[in-house]
């Protein structure tokens, strides 16, 4: 089997993650890596990784300085951003030379919930290329969207879907800590949840994807975030929290269809929350009821689910493609992908 | 959309059910029916099932006799019995005028395990007429098999699974109690399954569909069901049990891959068993405890997911196809699926 080129566009901590999985599958071959900050810029890839058998490979500004350097890849590996906007942008020079784009951006999971024109005028320009764009992860990309709508695939008759997440954030790194309100006031948190600069991101991505793949036509998606507040002191290995403060969040999404709540996900994600689990309640015929003992880790998972995703991603058609439009996803051994 | 055309080959109990559950949909558009019985041969569908809007389909007693009465279907739905070696040659006249077939048959869950020259030649067949024909089901199909494949998905490692299925086989029809071995004698119920003429069928498929979504090589799948023995009586709506007898099953199936257990599927369906549930232990990074608490119930379950599987196999590319090669399963509203 010829091997599959890939790059690593943005080399932060999920980036470089990203790049140490990728490095131990045999059926990919890592031939660059792409990002804004000058200090990177130049270094070989084994030097930011401690992956020895990255050396031939480096850091370039920018995709076209990287493609001119070492030719087109097949996949991009894309850790760079939140934003569909954004990253569609980032990926236009890849996706008109009929590159694919793996990416982690929460927004991507569904991109025509924010930006409905933005996704198909890049549908357009991907079937005209022969690329495909397509956002996985874990949550969202997993737990909360794909794993349920997995789980229907056994059901006659489905009346509404409930996904419940609880991830305990104290043995989790420390931008997930502080993105979470991790010792701040209430307050502060709530304002800044308010502008959309803190919270759980992609939850409405969700629920959309959920609403897609279940034929529902929503009316409306309600999302709210409240801080979970310390009662007494909590510490950590970033953060000191004193009671009052915030341990993190407890935010809900719901899509309304007709006036009934068809899907309703909650997510309390805060430093010390006991009983970590993911469970999934689909009532209909059958009823489904689903527990994930101590929940999906998340960091580990997340570059696997884009790891994983490479060999579904180049067998689909052309276009800006869904999860749910892929085969079923499933880990790809390093001697080589079943697909 | 246009209808995709369908009809029920097989008018067993699984099969009526089919028919009841595709009448439901908008999407579908039931032409016939085709059983070899002649008491059913020439009855209007709507007679057999109770569903009135089927009162202009007809059974057939062939595909030949069906297709030059009504024409080519789009899909066939297939439910008629557990050798993939029949039900290729069942649907072979279907396949070569490019007619898809979903089935719920147990071998065509991985029909290489049994049938590899058949199904290569069939797969070559189908690939020249346009055709697809897939294996689907709740067990084989999903629950021991497709699930814990997804839930892979999001695995940066995986070093075994386990999945172990526990089935309170006294809510289930009555020929599924008799095929577990209820109220036998416990030898004979063995000397049947030696004789490859009781037990659960599929197990095998399992384990080699997860085995090939794994990229593992296995050496050798072992196979073993032991009756479990009423210690008192137990009474169900079709079996009277006395202490002694049979209630149902025990079925383990592994694959072994140098010497390691890499696939261990654990079946427990009797009379009576108490906390039915389905579990799935996947040892790697991150370790991965699903539990899907009272289990999915089967016939339910069973005709959902071949009525599923069809827009997924009509978007597949031709040949025989496995479940890892659909997109991901999901339910489809009546209304209109979203593939």
């Amino acid at each position: 089997m010829k091997k599959i080129k890939v790059i690593q566009f943005g080399l932060g901590p999920i980036g470089l993650e990203s790049l140490k999985l990728a490095a131990e599958q045999s059926w990919l071959e890592i031939v660059g890596g792409v990002d804004i900050d000058p200090a990177k810029v130049g270094r070989s890839l084994a030097d930011l990784t401690g992956v020895a058998a990255l050396a031939g490979a480096r850091v370039h500004p920018t995709l076209e300085a990287l493609f001119a350097a070492v030719g087109k890849p097949d996949v991009i590996l894309h850790t760079a951003g939140s934003s569909a906007a954004t990253s569609f942008a980032q990926m236009r020079p890849a996706l008109e030379q009929g590159v694919s784009v793996a990416s982690t951006c929460e927004e991507l999971i569904f991109p025509a919930l924010k930006t409905p024109e933005i996704a198909r005028d890049y549908d357009v320009l991907c079937r005209n290329s022969g690329a495909r764009i397509a956002g996985t992860g874990v949550n969202p990309g997993f737990v909360m969207d794909i794993l349920p709508i997995c789980l229907t695939g056994v059901s006659r008759e489905v009346r509404s879907v409930y996904v419940e997440r609880v991830v305990n954030a104290s043995t989790r790194r420390q931008p997930l800590q502080a993105k979470i309100g991790s010792g701040q006031a209430p307050d502060a948190f709530r304002a800044k949840f308010a502008a959309g600069k803190a919270g759980h991101a992609g939850f409405q991505q969700s629920v959309a994807l959920l609403a897609h793949a279940m034929g529902w036509k929503l009316d409306e998606i309600r999302e709210s975030c409240e801080p979970v507040v310390a009662t007494s002191r909590v510490v950590t290995k970033f953060f000191d929290v004193a009671p009052g403060q915030s341990l993190g969040i407890h935010q809900k999404c719901v899509g309304l269809s007709g006036g009934e709540t068809k899907i309703k996900l909650d997510l309390q994600m805060y430093l010390d929350a006991p009983l970590p689990h993911d469970a999934i309640v689909v009532k209909g015929r059958p009823d489904l009821n689903l527990v994930l003992n101590g929940g999906v880790a998340g960091d580990d998972a997340t570059v696997a689910a884009l790891i994983n995703i490479v060999p579904r991603l180049l067998a689909a058609a052309p276009g800006v493609r869904l999860m749910t439009e892929l085969a079923v996803p499933a880990w790809c051994n390093p001697a080589g992908p079943a697909v």
